[in-house]
C-alpha cells in the first residue's frame, strides 16, 4: 500500500496544526456548495460494523436557533455556578461559543435504535456508534478547515433537552452541536491557552505492557 | 483564513477514501520512528477544555498480547452466539480483527478522573472526554494512511476486563484498541461491504429544523 507524498504529508500535518475550535465568527454566510462538501465528509466516515448511525439537522429557523443559543447559556450559567473567586471570574471572561455568529449549526446525533450493521462490532461496546459519529466529524472538522472554514463543537448543553427541543426521535441521541463558518482569525494555539486557561501538554507519555 | 491548495483537498479526499479498518496485515515489523510519527497525531488534536485525557499503553510483551486476543475470542463468540442460521454463517466468516498478525497494539484509555482543563465543556456532558480521545484517534489514523499504514479498530472486545487485566488504574475507560501495521492490500471498499455483511448509503439525509 503506497504512501503519499512527503509534501502532502507535511500539508496534512499543517492543517492538523491549524485545525482549531472555533468561537470568533464573522457572520458571512456560507456558500451551500461549501456546507454540502464539507457535510460529504461523513460519507467517507468509518463506521462500526457499517451502521453509520449519524442523523444530521440543519438548525436554521430563527425560533431553533434561539431554543439552541438558550439552551447553551443555561447549561453555561450552571457551569460558571461552579467555580468560584478568580477561576469564576476567569470562565466567564471566556468566550466559549459562536453560535450568536456562525451562520451554519448543525446537530448531529446517533441513533441507537438502527440495525444497519447487524449490531456487528457494537455488541460490546455500543458507544462505538457514538464514536463512529465522532470520526465522521472529525473528517468533516479537517475538511471544513483545508477549504478555511472553521467549526466549533460547542457541548455545554443540556444534550436532551435541546434533542427533545429539536423534536427528533427519542433514539436519536446528541454527540456533538457544530458551528461553522468563516472565522475571524487562524492560528495555532487554542484560544483557552492563549487566554490562560489551560495549556497543552508538550509530551505524549506512554505505558508499556 | 487561507484555503489549503486545491490539489491538497483532492489528496485528502483520497486519503480520506483510501482510510480502511484493516483486519489484514503484514506481520513485518514498523519501525519505531513511524509508530512515533502516527502516535504524534494525538498531540494535534483537539480535547474539550484542553483536557487531554488521552492515557497510551503500548500492549507489546507476549502475556499482554495473549490476554487481550483471549479477551476478543471471548467476546466475539459471544457475539456470535446472538446470531443464528445464515447470519451466524456469515458472521463466522468474517475476519474482524487483524491481532495475531499486526505488529503493534494500542489501548487508548480516557482518564476520567483528570482534572486537566478544569472541567470546561464536560460538565454538561462528560462523555467529551472520551470523544476528544476518539478524535485524536481518528487524526492518527489519517496519519498513519498516509504512511501507507493501516489501523483496525477493535471493538468486539469486554473493554472493563481488559482494562483490569491491563493494571491501569480504575478511572481509566478503555476507548480504541488498535492494530497497526502493513496492510496487506489498499482498496476504498469497506471489506464488511466487499463480504456482504452491510453496505454503505449513497445519500446524506439531512433534516432541518
Amino acid at each position: 500500500m503506497a504512501a503519499f507524498p512527503d509534501d502532502f504529508q507535511d500539508q496534512l500535518t499543517l492543517l492538523m496544526r491549524l485545525r482549531r475550535d472555533v468561537r470568533r465568527f464573522r457572520s458571512d454566510p456560507v456558500e451551500e456548495a461549501l456546507v454540502t462538501h464539507c457535510l460529504d465528509a461523513f460519507r467517507l466516515a468509518p463506521s462500526v460494523g457499517l451502521s453509520e448511525t449519524w442523523r444530521l439537522v440543519r438548525v436554521q429557523t430563527p425560533a431553533a436557533r434561539a431554543a439552541a443559543l438558550a439552551n447553551y447559556k443555561q447549561a453555561n450559567a450552571a457551569a460558571l455556578a461552579g467555580y468560584g473567586g478568580d477561576e469564576a471570574a476567569d470562565y466567564s471572561a471566556l468566550k466559549l461559543s459562536g453560535m450568536e455568529e456562525a451562520p451554519v449549526h448543525l446537530a448531529v446525533f446517533s441513533d441507537e435504535s438502527s440495525d444497519k450493521g447487524r449490531g456487528l462490532g457494537a455488541q460490546s461496546m455500543p458507544e462505538m456508534r457514538r464514536y463512529s459519529v465522532v470520526c465522521a466529524i472529525t473528517l468533516m472538522w479537517l475538511r471544513a478547515r483545508a477549504k478555511g472554514l472553521g467549526i466549533g463543537w460547542v457541548s455545554i448543553l443540556d444534550a436532551q433537552a435541546l434533542a427533545r427541543r429539536l423534536d427528533v426521535p427519542d433514539d436519536w441521541v446528541l454527540v456533538g452541536y457544530l458551528c461553522l463558518g468563516w472565522p475571524e482569525a487562524e492560528g495555532e494555539t487554542p484560544e483557552l491557552e492563549t487566554l490562560g486557561w489551560e495549556e497543552r501538554r508538550r509530551d505524549l507519555p506512554i505505558e508499556t505492557r
